[in-house]
């Protein structure tokens, strides 16, 4: 095995801009940012790695400080790695600090929180510079309903009615989650709607911002919401919100 | 011919961001703005328009406010061109206003000024979500000699040395122009240039940044420069600097 030395587990912090991948989970035959991550390293030790997320982020989504591990026996200097790492990448993905982390450091288990932004671009005409960057959303709402019942999701609760079916979750898998904020305000042309949590289901975010939305419109009610925090039905709440306005903020350990 | 009435002079400006075209102009199997704009008019009105812009910018540069006007026989309210437009058209294009104005305005050579803007990146690491808008330049490079030498293109110069060549310019076409401000300041991790003149020639601000980049790494000095501005050949001054970091941002009247 060239270059082989004791184990060591490595974290890096990666930035990206989801728009030209499938989603952070290698796909056969689909170009990814966890693909894209591992094609880099092996390109640069010749040793292949498995890279594990702090979580997934679904096609399209954004991050500014995603986390992610590996563990190999690679000798490459922690110093040199993020600057090799960035030569071989695309620009749409950048590696921004990598550090050694004890062998046992599990960058999904092990996390604490994680916070999320979603931006909603209010305008009738949308930048062409940020049109990647949110949901272009110019049609009638009361912006004062959605800032007022964002904090409706705040606390535990059971969110199924949240949660895209997924395989992980099988029977007796518990959809509870903690929320320790959820707020949402107006800067400038933009409805921002964030969101710090214990872990998210998948599309939990995206399905709260369009249940958010549905209030909005004066299609539901906050107490309706509230309503649906006792494992209601998928079908219950909101529309599933597009992809391109979700980044993923900070993971916190 | 349908929907025919009085000839109108439409005068639109336009953001767009250049990195999916080909340039502002017309070329045939190229998908340009300036293409985009006619198809999206005929498209609404069934009436061919042929769009005249304030200038041509190359493949891949920017604008936050281009004009252009075209002359039509169409009915169509004003006040509903620009939503129709944008709703043709592709996000990465935006009209952002449409105004009447007399037959004979004529958006090139009416202009009386246009403001271009150059970023360039000097940290190590290019966010993700700023790479198409900026030239990543985070090698060695005294910013301080960049900011001291951007004044000497102010006044009246002939800018031969400046400009690509241009099947426009013919013998004795003349390359003078005069710049009115031409000023570097570094903004965060952004090297930011902005000039405003009575016109550009084919790649002029490029050559101008690619020139002070120059000056900034040491290769020229400030003098070097000034004696570039009395017609001297194109091969004397700096290299074309990428059109990604390249703004149109304001045309005047």
């Amino acid at each position: 095995m060239p270059d082989s030395a004791p184990e060591r587990r490595i974290r890096m912090t990666v930035a990206y801009d989801g728009t030209p991948f499938h989603g952070w989970q290698v796909q056969p035959g689909q170009i990814t940012i966890q693909s894209e991550l591992q094609r880099a390293f092996l390109a640069i030790t010749r040793m292949p790695i498995v890279v594990q997320g702090s979580g997934r982020t679904d096609a399209g989504v954004h991050a500014l400080a995603q986390v992610a591990a590996f563990t190999t026996r690679s000798r490459i200097p922690i110093a040199n790695l993020a600057r090799a790492m960035n030569h071989l990448l695309p620009g749409a993905i950048r590696v921004t600090s990598v550090e050694e982390v004890p062998l046992a450091f599990h960058a999904q288990w092990d996390a604490k929180s994680k916070l999320y932004e979603y931006r909603i671009y209010r305008d009738e005409i949308c930048s062409p510079f940020e049109r990647p960057y949110v949901h272009h959303f110019p049609f009638p709402l009361d912006d004062e309903k959605v800032i007022d019942a964002a904090p409706v999701f705040e606390g535990e609760h059971d969110f199924s009615a949240f949660a895209a079916k997924d395989e992980r979750y099988g029977p007796g898998y518990s959809q509870v989650r903690t929320i320790y904020a959820s707020v949402a305000r107006r800067e400038g042309p933009r409805l921002i709607y964030r969101v710090r949590g214990s872990g998210f289901l998948k599309h939990m975010v995206r399905n709260l911002v369009g249940t958010l939305l549905e209030v909005g419109r004066g299609n539901m009610g906050k107490e309706d919401v509230r309503g649906l925090l006792q494992g209601a039905a998928r079908s219950a709440s909101g529309p599933t919100a597009p992809a391109c306005g979700l980044f993923l903020v900070e993971v916190t350990y």
